[in-house]
């Protein structure tokens, strides 16, 4: 698949991808679509997708704007709610999971849930209709602490729901990375900029709004076990970007909204990361085959080349009457690129 | 000293402030001179100061742009760097402190210590001559550890030069109030922000980049044990407000600089905080009797007049073609005013 000057990569996915909608969604959704076959797309719209109809709706909309890109499976998700075994049949075959968000967590998260016990007759039904669980495990706690005191739920979930598929997305703690070995019915996403940086990037010197994002990001110590699983292509554990957009004036302004957009270098910068450690040849299985393997994917056959020839990330995406976007490393020399052909 | 309307506080003083030069001195310097009668000046300009005529003639500009407002009495420090005997003795009568930045470690510290050891022959003099160090203790370790990971060259330095005065500057960790109470030659100051924020107030929702300072603020426990030791009037902290102003567009924008500007709002806020807690006749030893019997300071008589009427704090200050600065609580009502009697 690799030789010094090229990287093949199948079926690479996104397992975690926030692609907005309207003008944000213009924007955003063909980053994507150029680099990948498909991608799990979460629901956090405003109001959240929670019916069939809103789903295939959005699902058409993000494959009008891809159109002419690549050939791009949106893999369609659910706002967690208490739903009916009927409304749960009415919104497949386009669903793929349910995601869950705590109240109050992260962006338009407004409509997530406050009880957990409450959550369980739907989770049972998820279980039964195979329908896999994505949940954004942080409490309102401390901000360093949420991931890490939302582990209990994950345990309790785990074990009263043993055949239903639970994903911790975007982890960014080593105690999450331990936990995906004591529950078999328990995996993981994680971002590549997790595997990057920590509070330090953000905080430790200016402020970098750029790399604000929920969950924060933590200790070194945390970020050291995240990579260690990534290169080690741990199992259990999937590439999903969590790549979230904010118009350039949200992010830089007083009270700046948390997302880091890293779309238009995902596979660039991991390939990058997986190099410089030597793991190279151990990156398809971190950005496709766990996930082809966890969740029993059919995803159609498409190839994505890299080429190493460096290039630099625009200090801001801006398409004409499109929102500006800054990119996760905005104005860095990266040594591989996508391949337009 | 109190009654349900009005709180008169003697000297109050603030034993830590920025006052930067030029225009942003001219803009802030008056608020700090309205409120205090006198204030710890830092030294961190650009370059920084460094000799007696350098010091002598940053506080003739600052008594310069308070003229007029009230007796305030600037209490000059050196950046801390080699200094002969001779150089120690040619500034005073005005030289207050020296202070000392590690390297790098906050806004203008460039030409910080690279070595505690190196400095030994300078903390010597100023053990013999009487004069007060000062320090930023934090390492350039994680964001989070940087002030626990410096505590043990505080114990050090407190060691080695037992009839030195030390001063802890802005201390943010329930480690270092701890470390109060094991050296007799330990003081501390703490800000008000400090007594009141976490890290959750500036990255557990929106980004705050006008809450982003350094040391940052850190864990609930931390900020309790901050806040229990200054409303308890612990003899050995004082009120020092590390009030650092940067104009608006610094702080709003890609790349924050660390500093929050309490200096309008600091008696009106602290009265506020102590009144809450019930604590507010300890708040004259923390605003200044502490600060006096630690430092023998013989500062003039000035009292300072707050009365209980709710003000708004401005969203910004801006003086015409001065500097543009939001204040600490920008917007929020406060019940306590300076009165301008």
């Amino acid at each position: 698949m690799a030789d010094s000057r090229t990287l093949t990569l199948n079926r690479p996915l996104d397992m975690h991808l926030h692609l907005r909608d309207d003008d944000m969604l213009r924007m955003v959704a063909p980053h994507s679509a150029a680099q990948f076959a498909g991608a799990v797309i979460m629901p956090n719209l405003v109001p959240p997708v929670t019916s069939g109809e809103m789903l295939t709706a959005y699902r058409t909309r993000i494959l009008k704007v891809c159109n002419g890109v690549g050939e791009f499976e949106p893999l369609m998700t659910l706002f967690f709610q208490h739903y009916t075994e009927s409304q749960l049949s009415a919104a497949q075959p386009h669903l793929f999971a349910i995601k869950l968000y705590p109240h109050g967590v992260t962006t338009n998260s407004e409509s997530g849930i406050h009880s957990i016990n409450a959550a369980e007759p739907t989770m049972r039904l998820m279980e039964e209709m195979g329908i896999p669980l994505l949940v954004h495990g942080e409490t309102t706690g401390f901000v360093m602490d949420r991931e890490r005191e939302f582990l209990t739920i994950y345990e309790r979930l785990a074990t009263r729901f043993p055949r239903l598929r639970i994903v911790m997305e975007h982890i960014t703690t080593a105690a999450a990375v331990q936990l995906l070995d004591r529950f078999e019915n328990l995996h993981a996403t994680v971002t590549p900029h997790h595997l990057v940086i920590t509070l330090d990037d953000v905080a430790g010197g200016l402020l970098q709004p750029h790399l604000f994002c929920k969950p924060i990001a933590k200790r070194p110590e945390d970020r050291d076990a995240l990579l260690a699983a990534a290169l080690a292509a741990h199992p259990k554990l999937m590439m999903g970007s969590d790549s979230a957009p904010h118009p350039r004036h949200a992010k830089e302004s007083c009270g700046c909204a948390a997302g880091v957009w890293s779309a238009p270098v995902l596979l660039p910068r991991l390939a990058e990361l997986f190099e410089k450690h030597g793991a190279l040849e151990r990156l398809q299985a971190f950005v496709s085959d766990n996930a082809v393997r966890i969740h029993g994917l059919n995803i159609p056959q498409r190839s994505v080349k890299l080429v190493r020839e460096p290039w630099t990330v625009p200090a801001v995406y801006a398409g004409g009457e499109l929102p500006a976007v800054v990119p996760w490393e905005a104005g860095r020399e990266l040594p591989w690129r996508v391949s337009a052909a």
